[in-house]
């Protein structure tokens, strides 16, 4: 009934994960303007010029900047106004010698005009004609032909996630369907005798599970899309079965294991028995989250993770979701990181990788990360904190006032 | 045609919306399942002990903690196994003096007992005996009912934004649909003559709308639910009747000028026309963004933003998205930010308050930010860009090498 494990590093434990997947990205076609936060699955480049024209980039009159040189208040410049220029409409106007046409922010500069002066350095003399008080420079108040982007340009390369400003500037040049990463498949198995779902009263000795919603959360937040496929008790056969199926119809099985050893031992042989090479790390130098099994059967990623809602959490956080990432083609999203002061003493043992909740609290207008110490059996240790510190492998702990990075999440 | 603004800080700005603006957070109950990211509306209390039975926390033996007092490998203690308390079951077993029983991490602690041994110190004798190597302490190894979380408890307050952990705290307790806010309807209008649809071909003088896009992303990641109405040419009538109809359906209404100003003044006049007390606030001292209207009309809060796609995007970021968490009744989210080295002098007026985009390098290991000057019509500057620095109104600048907060976007 012993578990007998071979303790690897959180590393060393992705590492050997890693030379054992190969990672293959899908694409599917979707119109840009659904595709906030989803990933490239191409390198995109501008199919033409932004802006295709050249655009006046202030109210006032478009000229030939040699017109106004030496302009001054006292010594103004003096222009027939031969148009205006609506707003996106081809200018009808040519610009001459001695000549300008009133402009709109955004509006085309007529041909003939090189630069603009704004409405507020002139003054209408009468109905054709006005002074220009101040000289501008060719180019000046002009957005360029191929100004924002030029034609050939790469925009964004594959592996981008897109953000609003992403979308805006796909649109603008009229790419209005592009080839992203479809969402991994993340298939999620609860297993336990003890375990009934959340609308169910439990029966003595009997708990809800909470595993397949906080793990199916987090696969949404990762850019997967989760695949919940409920309670599976402690039985070999039917854990066999449920995984096998659980596994042709996803990209990655989730096993969130029972919590007791030989519930532990049971999600290992059901690993096993997936494809090759099976099991590959089993038992990671890590608080919470010792009891954790990294596994590629089949050219596909599974995983059996500690029962207990904090290290099943914890451990989808460090090897799961890094390989829903691999599977968009992304790089990983940043951690929301700040910097705060340990209000405790925070004990560790080296050659273990702990992560430690900790709440925020501001003192004297400073950051203090207060550590909330609690079983890892206690999701409410994960609700009361605010984010986590992680003291490394070989640290035996961090006192109390140093400055720590809190991983906020 | 010149505008005439009464410019006001941001802060003055927002202070002065506020004053004006009654948010009322509207309710709906939803399956917690659906409820990641979500705000809630109502205060929630535990409605039992969390566990709610005493839990043993360890694979080993069920004891009375008295008998182990003193054992060692030298002079274990010896216990009767009286049963096995499987998972999911009540346990059937009653622990006497000298007795004890082989429990799993999870299960029921039988009664009786008080704590739990660890199997690593335990040998087994035969059939029905053990010995036990180390002392236990009374409650060692056990969760105790309510350890997690005490019936009555306040476990999560109105206006918490719903973690993965909190679903699995709720569903842990049984509940299964809470009262989230509403997500509030945000209702876009792009205007300008110049404007054609993303799918569309501009024609001379044309460019595509892009801003309905980026503020409905931008709204989606606040939290409320974009409602895009499309574009109306610089037309007053037109531009009234869009706006009554947005409004009547929305919570928000946000329209994006046209460019110029006279476009802009006609945004103005059709706010005017909406409701009382209208435009509170025309022109900001911020760049960009400068010519962006707030105002509430009959209740309802009304933007008039710029409609360079720039300005658009950091006014609705810093006017808009409040407001949408005061409509959910949430906190701000907050900033994800990294210090960087500033790589070029930004110089800034003072009397206005400067958003710079700047680009992340890494130089021998540090983090440095490359300002991307460019105009606020090249929406290309924001992709180009991993976030911004804020150069504060009462500063005429930043130097070269002082260390600055990027807010990433």
């Amino acid at each position: 009934m012993r578990e007998l494990l071979d303790l690897r590093p959180p590393d060393e434990a992705w590492r050997i994960f890693c030379e054992h997947f190969d990672p293959r990205v899908a694409a599917e076609r979707v119109p840009v303007r659904e595709t906030l936060g989803r990933v490239l699955a191409e390198d995109l480049t501008a199919p033409h010029d932004l802006p295709a024209f050249p655009r006046c980039n202030m109210d006032g009159y478009a000229v030939r900047a040699v017109d106004t040189y030496g302009a001054s208040p006292g010594l103004p410049a003096y222009l027939e106004v031969v148009g205006e220029v609506m707003m996106g409409e081809t200018p009808a106007v040519h610009i001459g010698p001695g000549q300008c046409a009133l402009v709109h922010t955004g509006g085309a500069l007529p041909p003939g005009a090189d630069a603009v002066v704004m409405i507020e350095v002139t003054q209408a003399v009468d109905e054709t004609s006005i002074e220009v008080l101040k000289p501008v420079a060719v180019g000046e108040n002009v957005i360029q032909v191929g100004e924002d982007v030029r034609r050939g340009d790469m925009v964004l390369p594959a592996g981008h996630q897109l953000r609003p400003q992403d979308l805006g500037g796909l649109l603008a040049l009229g790419i209005t369907e592009v080839a992203v990463a479809r969402r991994p498949r993340v298939a999620i198995l609860s297993q336990g005798d003890e375990l009934v779902e959340p609308e169910q009263e439990p029966g003595p000795g009997q708990v809800r599970d909470i595993n397949s919603y906080t793990l199916a959360a987090l696969t949404e937040q990762a850019g997967g899309t989760p695949v919940r496929l409920g309670i599976v008790g402690d039985d070999l056969d039917a854990l066999q079965k449920a995984a096998a199926t659980a596994l042709a119809q996803a990209d990655i099985l989730v096993m969130s294991a029972g919590s007791s050893v030989s519930a532990r031992d049971m999600t290992a042989q059901v690993v096993k028995s997936l494809g090759k090479p099976g099991v590959l790390v089993h038992g990671v130098s890590l608080r919470p989250g010792k009891p954790t099994i990294l596994a590629v059967c089949d050219g596909k990623p599974v995983f059996g993770l500690p029962g207990n809602p904090v290290s099943a959490m914890n451990t989808f956080r460090l090897f799961v979701i890094p390989t829903i990432r691999l599977l968009l083609g992304a790089e990983l999203q940043p951690p929301l990181i700040v910097q705060a002061r340990l209000a405790r003493n925070v004990p560790s043992a080296t050659g273990r990788e702990d992560h430690v909740q900790v709440r925020l609290e501001e003192r004297d207008g400073e950051p203090w990360a207060v550590p909330i110490f609690g079983k890892s059996n206690l999701i409410y240790t994960l609700i009361r904190a605010d984010g986590e510190i992680v003291v490394p492998l070989d640290s035996n702990g961090v006192a109390e006032g140093e400055v720590v990075s809190v991983h906020l999440h």
